[in-house]
């Protein structure tokens, strides 16, 4: 089965936003076992959406298009889509009705413009908007057309991710497991890895896997800055069985080096430990500036184990609320072990917390030095079991460098929580 | 003329990572009067990446390709491009020596099957690398031949942002001002702004700008959570007075909400503003956990201006930290308007800065009340005028609450900055 997706917006194709859509639908697809074979995006002119999906329609059986069914004049997926399908297009009694409702819950008036919203290409099914007002739209088309030459469905999605992401888990994930059943079963997992360069994990894994893989299962790698993933997937009758083995041995070989599954990010694998042992943690942060405490809070439920913290930038900051001692701060600097030791210790006891995470370095793009260029970090963790300082050096540009110390922080922390850090 | 993208990689068709590749290389050819007319994603496989090239060959001048050319097995760009070309691969003595070089400061061994990065497709020009191993590779086609009917230039960039970004603005970009010069002189500028929902936007400025668009005015609007750019683009010999034109007259009518130019973030335009004036600022975040500390300090050179804060994620550390009284979390609760602006009253007095802003609100999924519901946020911001406190509702999800929420922090702390506020 061919699934293509192309995303639609001239703001896309000026670089003036991100396209999130890909990798969030690219990742919902692959992990129930389908495989997107072409992402295209394109500027929302009508001869360009056209042109895509026209092309798209020689080779898919599923083409996913996002973007472009509001009501402003440049949302024009709708009318292009029902033109090329030659569907007149008629107003929904459903879809108008349910355009009344969002707003007359919010006791607005609907502007007239919004009407348009309601007009779906004839035969298509609606998918309505729980969290906006631009519904959905499925159109299969039966194929043997000039447009058409074989047959295919569409699948049309606002582009506004927290209108596209529940629709698609919700009425999208049901309807495609029932119109294209997978005709194998599928299992697939991914560990994710932290602290091991890519190169090191392959060369662990993919010698003792090899048998597996050859009797199907596909291994994959995705390196990120600071982490590794190992996608384990398989088809067929034996799919969970050659995924289960293939983590038993993966387990055996990269062991803690795995922090979590699937979609968990080390915060959340972080948070999840201090839950699972009702311990606490504070963070004093120089170089990484609250990133630390972002990427905490970001987890739902962290309240419960992360009370707060200090962004102490300034070696003012640094006496005053952690109380590390100006002799230490004259002697060695505020980027150097003892500094980065008092942080940790003075952030713990002030806290009471039971873990206390400290970094201070030189995130660039000036302030180093021959003996302590750009990138140099010092890490340090006090807990019940003593304090521990790492020196790092993470000579990246200022975004990356704050990354990866923010991730070299949260895995010292992991490895002290699972008893692992001496 | 037109350019196609083509980013290629299996991790990108499987959503383990985010494609950044496409909204960098946009941007910067949008802002120097390059448009790309299309970007397409594909995996690693050959069929697919040479399907991609052949079909990109029909209509565009210029190819970018991204990924692919590293020394492992999946990195397979550089063959595929020589034998969709015709073109034999040769050891190039320069790229060579530069991955020698590389290695030797380095002061490591140079592995084996690294010398396949020096192959190059004859003809090829060969960009070096400054920032790794991978040369890039630029190629023409002469046209005619059965895979590339019409002339074409195939540009190859190698896959990680922090070796591609600085190849194309060094070499690339002084390279296709020579080899593709703009027909007409081109002009652009984003006036970014904040505080003012995308509709009312356009509603101010479409009809005071319609005489310029019909003299050939290129005007875009592209709204992210929290801010709205304006893009002022012309073309030809008057593309610049047409731009300052429009300009005027947006600033005109949309004055302070206009907080930068082109790329400047707002915490980088906040940075800038309290250099300007040599004012410090501090804050106190509650349920931000962090994200305005990382914002601020993502600015270089933002340690002359912003010396620290607090993350008080509980009640204990409001009070602990910042002097929050107990009595006014007992009364008010932790989210309100008295205790925001304890918190940054507080935080003012303690680290003793110019400002203090400060964050308290329910970022969810729980937490929420009748009175209270999730989304609701106090923002307080202290400074030698006295203390304003704003509440608002971001009912959003929890990472655009918490990007929101920052949004519409350091914006108040603009306008405070700047004398707007009272």
């Amino acid at each position: 089965m061919n699934i293509e997706l192309i995303n639609t917006g001239t703001e896309l194709m000026l670089g003036r936003v991100l396209n999130t859509h890909q990798q969030w639908l690219c990742r919902q697809l692959a992990d129930l076992g389908y495989h997107v074979r072409r992402q295209v995006a394109v500027s929302d002119t009508g001869t360009a959406i056209q042109q895509a999906v026209r092309e798209a329609l020689r080779e898919a059986d599923l083409i996913i298009v996002t973007g472009g069914l509001g009501p402003t004049s440049d949302d024009r997926t709708r009318d292009l889509i029902a033109e090329l399908a030659g569907k007149p297009l008629r107003s929904d009694p459903a879809a108008l009705d349910h355009l009344n409702r969002f707003y007359a819950e919010r006791k607005r008036t609907m502007p007239e413009r919004v009407r348009v919203q309601a007009l779906v290409p004839e035969g298509a099914t609606v998918l309505l908007n729980e969290h906006g007002t631009a519904p959905g739209l499925a159109l299969e088309l039966p194929g043997g057309g000039e447009a058409a030459p074989r047959p295919a469905w569409l699948v049309m999605l606002p582009g506004p991710p927290r209108e596209l992401r529940p629709m698609f888990s919700v009425q999208v994930v049901p309807w495609l497991r029932r119109r294209f059943p997978l005709t194998d079963a599928f299992a697939c997992r991914t560990l994710r890895t932290t602290g091991i360069p890519e190169s090191i994990v392959e060369e662990r894994i993919d010698g003792p896997l090899r048998r597996i893989v050859e009797a199907g299962l596909e291994l994959g790698y995705c390196a990120r800055p600071g982490e590794v993933d190992v996608r384990l997937a398989a088809r067929g009758s034996r799919a969970e069985s050659l995924v289960i083995e293939a983590e038993q041995i993966t387990r055996g070989l990269l062991g803690d080096a795995i922090y979590g599954l699937d979609d968990e990010a080390l915060e959340a694998a972080v948070i999840r430990l201090l839950v699972e042992r009702q311990t606490t943690v504070t963070v004093a942060e120089s170089c990484t500036g609250g990133l630390l405490g972002h990427r905490l809070t970001n987890v739902p439920g962290a309240s419960a184990v992360f009370v707060g913290g200090w962004i102490t930038y300034s070696n003012e900051a640094k006496e005053k609320c952690l109380g590390v001692r100006s002799e230490t701060l004259a002697a060695f600097g505020a980027v150097s072990e003892p500094t980065a030791r008092e942080m940790a210790e003075g952030a713990r006891v002030r806290m009471g917390t039971d873990y206390a995470l400290a970094v201070t370095g030189i995130a660039g793009p000036s302030g180093g030095s021959e003996a302590k260029p750009v990138g140099t970090v010092f890490i340090a963790l006090a807990w019940e079991g003593g304090t521990r300082v790492m020196r790092n050096l993470n000579a990246f540009d200022r975004e990356t460098f704050k990354h990866a110390t923010a991730q070299q922080g949260l895995e010292l922390l992991r490895r002290a929580i699972l008893g692992l850090a001496g």
